[in-house]
């Protein structure tokens, strides 16, 4: 037969191999232009080096080191860690093939989750510079460091082993890699700088120092020496929210003859009862065997996976910041400004097709902060920060999407990113954060992480919207206050003497004219001895950092013309411990709240409340958010209505 | 030994299937939710049907049907093609393997380059509704139509094959996939919509029949019979910005054994001259064996590339959509706007990293625009609209990167997307687009292609403002014209019937207050017979769409008190051809524009110019660009001061 136009097209079809595809695309992998590449290269081996340190339990130090010597528009990197090393045959692997990883397969909260991160800096290196990548690591004081000189075979994607060798190295355990890159140091040079800094911050456990291309040597202390709470892997996948073909091929291959063995197995917060109702709302026989399920049958199971309630996945398979971290940390990058107030709040764990992933924000208010500009947004995803992409990502779109007009921020049409004096802060902690590309600079907008990401920020808001109004009716008040209880008594003392009459008592005449109970919240903070702490303070918790006691001071005064009686709120932190504590509260919720209903007061009348909190920095709590019950919140300043717990 | 922890995160290394990698990575593939898994389905789709027909030089004549009577959720989407079909042996990869295709290394603009579309489009339909996809292809009227039933099997990214049988179908040749997703139609609905809209607008030799899910039909009918200039495949890369690494392993796999050799065969744009200038300036030998060259050599040669001026790449690998075509499809699109005006403008091709691209811009200004929102920008590359991630896209940020406040819009700080009534037109046209990931929905940022696309853009905005600020001088002027005109000659009639004189003459009072040489332009269309137009034009192209004779009228009326001798310059779109016209003009640079070097104009006196345009539509060219030389351009109203060729 003649040969066709198909015929034609079809001689060029072909296979590609990845290495090839990502030599042709590495704009995808964050290597566009040698600004950017700069960045990647050494986000993509510090990545490394933190998740190596932290499934270790190792505290990281890690080193970053750029040279700009060679030559012009070069720049060799050198990150080095004091991680657990890896072993001698898995090195080519690990840096010289991409799709290659540990972390792929495990259901937990990593920085590397792809597997292709490092071999795309060693890919890129040899695309742009034609030279190799060295590496050593050691994995035990007493074995050898090895090194090993590599370069990637694209066509092929398996790495060239150029050199390897046993060689010296004074640490007892860790990974160097040095690899020679084209970048722009002089542009890039200050991006690398913040991405180096949010490091830190959102690892406040990881030292980093950063030598520069000019010798200039940053440190980057760690401020806590807790090692985040291990993330544990979760074995199965959570049924809500996971794909039918997953479904499907986890039936095809899964050795258990039963569908309530197989449900209960392979799938994670699947106990018995569970198992049974989903069971009978898909109207299938438990002991079916999953393999000989039709299509139909598995789209059943699905839908009873979303009508009965099933718990929550395990949340120790992520490893959310925490408010008072996130606070610290916004605080700590903030000094220069001295903000007015700063918020944060950790959501509770959700699902997304399968994946369990948790948002936490934060908003820095006021200072030194432009109110013409739009407001800055700190993106991070597993404690990483991202630093571009920020228009394509959900973190953006969500906050864009939120009328923060509302808030007081100026914002036109009441979407897009309001401009105003604010700093928005965004962590979103997944075991598969669902990155756009493969450079992970942008998450994608998935609905369910969306949703969470405005509750997140709505908390802020409406917390930042709390202080804001506090402030403002303590303004006022104050001034009045102050008007009344200077100038009256003035007045009563020069009438008084003009009169030759005692001075009368101005008590009830206040009161008259305040007609309000008047909260004020002195803070103060105490540095302890660890013993000390340990003696006085029940509920000791040795992992804790006891280094301060915040003492909370609360004056309750009466300026109404009749006796109060009410019940006060204190919210604390999740992560203090409450000590010394009076008068005695009527309940402490161990991280929420401490309740205390209040003896009534007399007019006039003052109450004095204190307590102290364990656990924190010096600085960390700085506020009290009080509220209310029992009494009209319109009277009472400094403190809003208790909506319940 | 002792096992250390290196040997047990060994344990959890592997090597991870690219399929696999997708399947859990979805959202990089543009399938992050069902709104817009909808579109991203039918694009790959389309792309792909469009690319077919456009090798095979047929027009093409596509359907794209929506069905959602399935599964709560599910939709089955049809793409039906006219184009060449694909062999049977071959069916199987293009559908059911990622990265396999026949458009990777090919060096042209094509729609589809990554050989992931499609295949991830079937990976979709199984993970989300666990359904094969079907596929039938006929290659040739007297062949059989094959079809085939495919899965993937993503542990090994290989087809897995359910059915595979001959079939009739009663197209002569074609391909037709149907394939199963779980998309929100209800949401994504107005999104296909556009994406046909906007795919039809820029593909106006193509057909698409779009059949909605409730049965309506939508017919996107091709408005030219013309398939876009058939690019050609370049063989061989351009010298221009290739990297380092890229050469290395082209002299590494090079058969020629002199260096001179290897670069006149295996690099575009390299001839004899240009060789030798090259090997002078790199201090290299002609005949030394390339595959022998060190690193440093090689920095030497790449060093020389950029000195030398080589000859930019040919550029019909390219094929660009035309300023006369974007400027139809803008205005097609823009109907129920009308629009003040619209101005568009094609760049000369440019490389990056050794690929050629080419970038078009247009913005379409006032009508019933809201002055009060940001402007709407409609992105392209490679004659495909890009939908989603314009935050993320290169195209935003170098628009983001221009003051328009200096071009009338408002713009906070002179960064951002200003507000105004316009519609932003972008196409980046390339061999090689840089996309920021596999879903093809935002081009990197790349600063050869930010600078283009930015001088592409003020070109715009220049004859955005010359337009103007011609339009103001003219309003102004013709009120003060008519004031004169109309008043004048009435106190004049009037004195003189009071005074029972004659009427004086008013030329020389008329020209002393207006003092300018005023130049009208009327724009007519005549339809023509295509054969008459054959007969009456010079220079007929039988390719061309002949169908409108645009006819253009100047009036030019001199106003000033002394005679005026001038030269004009009418700008002429590229792809008109000039016919009839008159006076003589003194010099046509076709494609460009039409000088005349006008004979001296007296006082109150008038010359009236004609000239006809063809192988435009009707509309297409509504307004001429007019420049004067030889006379000061401020006494001019409808023309500017001509700056040069």
């Amino acid at each position: 037969m003649t040969k066709t136009i198909a015929h034609e097209l079809a001689k060029k079809q072909r296979e590609i191999s990845i290495a090839e595809f990502f030599e042709r695309n590495k704009h995808i992998l964050g290597f566009g232009n040698p600004t950017r590449a700069l960045v990647t290269a050494v986000k993509e081996a510090v990545d490394n080096s933190l998740d190596a340190c932290e499934e270790a339990k190792i505290l990281p130090d890690i080193l970053v080191e750029v040279h700009t010597k060679g030559e012009d528009g070069e720049c060799k990197i050198i990150v080095e860690d004091n991680g657990p090393g890896i072993i001698r045959r898995q090195i080519p692997l690990v840096f010289g093939k991409l799709l290659y990883g540990s972390r792929f397969h495990a259901i937990r909260q990593s920085r590397g989750q792809q597997g292709i991160g490092i071999s795309a800096v060693v890919l890129y290196g040899q695309l742009s510079t034609g030279k190799h990548t060295i590496v050593i690591s050691k994995i035990d004081e007493k074995r050898p460091a090895h090194l090993y000189e590599l370069a990637i075979d694209t066509n092929k994607n398996t790495p060239e082993i150029v050199k390897n060798e046993v060689t010296k190295w004074d640490k007892p355990h860790g990974t160097r890699i040095e690899v020679t890159i084209v970048g722009d140091y002089k542009r890039g040079r200050r991006f690398l700088y913040d991405y180096i800094q949010s490091t830190s911050i959102v690892n406040p456990h990881a030292q980093i120092t950063f030598v520069e291309a000019n010798g200039e040597k940053h440190v980057f202390e760690r401020v806590t020496d807790t090692l985040p709470r291990p993330t544990v892997e979760l074995k199965k996948p959570h049924p809500q929210g996971i794909e039918l073909g997953t479904l499907i091929k986890m039936a095809k291959n899964t050795s258990n003859r039963k569908l309530s063995t197989f449900l209960k197995k392979e799938f994670t917060s699947m106990g018995e009862r569970t198992t049974d109702a989903v069971c009978r709302i898909a109207n299938l026989d438990k002991d079916a065997n999953p393999k000989e399920l039709t299509r139909d049958e598995f789209i059943r199971l699905l839908k009873a996976f979303k009508k009965v309630k099933i718990m929550a996945p395990p949340t120790d398979c992520l490893s959310p910041i925490g408010e008072t971290l996130i606070k610290r940390s916004l605080k700590h990058e903030t000094q220069e400004i001295s903000p007015e107030f700063i918020v944060a709040t950790t959501r509770p764990p959700s699902v997304y097709s399968g994946h369990p992933f948790q948002v936490e924000a934060g908003i820095v208010y006021g200072g030194k902060l432009d109110a013409n500009s739009p407001v800055k947004i700190l993106r991070f995803a597993n404690r990483v920060p991202l630093l571009y992409q920020q228009g394509g990502c959900v973190s953006t779109s969500a906050l864009s999407d939120i009328d923060w007009r509302r808030y007081k921020l100026e914002q036109r049409g009441g979407k897009g990113i309001p401009n105003g004096p604010a700093i928005f802060f965004i962590h979103v902690a997944s075991t598969s954060v669902p990155f756009t590309s493969e450079s992970k600079e942008a998450i994608a907008d998935v609905s369910e992480i969306e949703n969470e990401i405005k509750l997140a920020l709505r908390e802020c808001a409406r917390k930042m919207q709390h202080h804001l109004n506090k402030k403002e009716k303590r303004i006022k008040t104050r001034e009045k206050f102050e008007l009344i209880t200077k100038i009256l008594p003035e007045i009563a003392k020069k009438s008084a003497s003009m009169l030759e009459k005692p001075v009368p008592p101005l008590d009830a005449v206040i009161t008259r004219i305040m007609d309000v109970v008047w909260i004020e919240d002195i803070i103060t903070y105490e540095k302890v001895e660890r013993k000390k702490v340990q003696t006085t303070l029940e509920g000791f918790d040795e992992g804790k950092n006891y280094g301060y006691i915040t003492k909370s001071q609360l004056l309750v005064a009466n300026y109404k013309q009749k006796p109060q009686k009410f019940n006060l709120y204190a919210l604390i932190p999740s992560d203090a411990v409450v000590g010394f504590i009076d008068p005695k509260p009527a309940k402490i919720e161990e991280g929420k709240y401490i309740k205390w209903c209040l003896p009534a007061i007399e007019p006039t009348g003052k109450l004095e409340i204190t307590f102290e909190l364990a656990g924190l920095d010096k600085g960390d709590f700085d506020e009290n958010d009080l509220y209310v019950e029992g009494i009209n919140p319109e009277y009472v300043i400094g403190a809003d209505k208790w909506e319940g717990d």
